[in-house]
């Protein structure tokens, strides 16, 4: 007889799944900026993959990689001291001194390798337990995060 | 005769993402920072797919997906006030006071999923027609954008 | 009969980033900021692919494609005039001034398109051979880049 049909196509190439991550949240009125613990920023403008914990104040590393972490907090009222923590750990620090009727901006950013688990969060640091880290209606302070190069498997 | 049996798997995918867009542009000597209009900025320091439209100011997104937008602004002679609108709504707004002999400098950078069509921009808010948004040939001011995740299809 | 013949190979696989370059500096207890040359980083947050070379104060593109670049600089005891050079050019620039007893943040981010053989750094221009950019245990002045989107092989 004949020969049969041709056989179905293949399956799909290899490929690395699409990992991604990403968080941007901001100052919002039901976020907290207290001293010994991280702040609290509620107002979402991305967090889809929910790796951003709102009732904590901290990220937690889901995906290994390579993420890029920045900060724009707007200085009022107060000095502003704040670290970028990696589980407990201040790994850069920002100060920007504010003088009356000098309203600032103090912005920080930094490529982190992170293992699953890590955790990462802005807090105030040394003895103070009030900074000058301020959000309202017309005036942001935010926190990103974002994988940018997952770990090869 | 029977089907033949199925085909090999596909060949790897590509190591180049195809999705692209991004755009960063400073303040130039054709630029523009008027009230009630988006900012224009005309200096192009990279603008390859021009989905940002250096005539009206605006970014148009082309490629559905999650991107990136900042702002480094100087702060000269007056206080800025602006905003990252997003279809006539702004979105983001950051405010820097500008105190005699202290020229300063303010940022701000935020995460957003955007749909084909969306446009963004910078803009002063309030009632102000002017802003101490400034750029020459020694202060660059800049804005910038980049598609970080496309839409899985 | 006999079977049909093999099925053609399945679609391509999804894409998938290979190409990586990446960096992430501060100044720390080794690193200099004077006139006419590079600013050295030598507090490594992420240099993997060691890109950036500590000793001269360049990062080096080894893959061509789009980079994004942005610092973070802590303005103390004198103004801060910085340039982002590109093979000995100055291609953006920043400019905050120090007035006493307020300590500032000066931030600058760009995206550029680089060839193989590139060289990227910053550097105090104009005159001056000092600048108030700082950085001790509490204040990180940092430097950053990373490959955002490879050239299309
Ligand atoms: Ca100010
Ligand atoms: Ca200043
Ligand atoms: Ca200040």
């Amino acid at each position: 007889g004949f020969p049969g049909p041709q056989g179905p196509p293949g399956v799909k190439g290899d490929s690395t799944p699409l990992h991604r991550s990403a968080f941007s949240m901001g100052l919002g009125s039901k976020s907290s900026v207290l001293g010994n613990v991280p702040i609290r920023f509620t107002k979402a403008f991305y967090n889809e993959q929910r790796h951003y914990d709102e009732t904590t104040g901290k990220f937690r590393c889901v995906i290994p990689g390579l993420y890029q972490f920045s900060y724009h907090l707007t200085v009022y009222m107060k000095d502003v001291k704040v670290g970028l923590y990696r589980n407990n750990t201040p790994i850069m620090l920002t100060f920007d001194q504010y003088q009356t009727n000098n309203v600032d901006q103090a912005s920080g950013s930094v490529l982190l390798h992170l293992m699953a688990g890590d955790e990462i969060w802005l807090q105030i640091y040394g003895e103070e337990n009030v900074a000058g880290i301020y959000g309202d209606n017309i005036n942001d302070s935010t926190f990103s995060g974002i994988l940018l190069y997952p770990d090869k498997e």
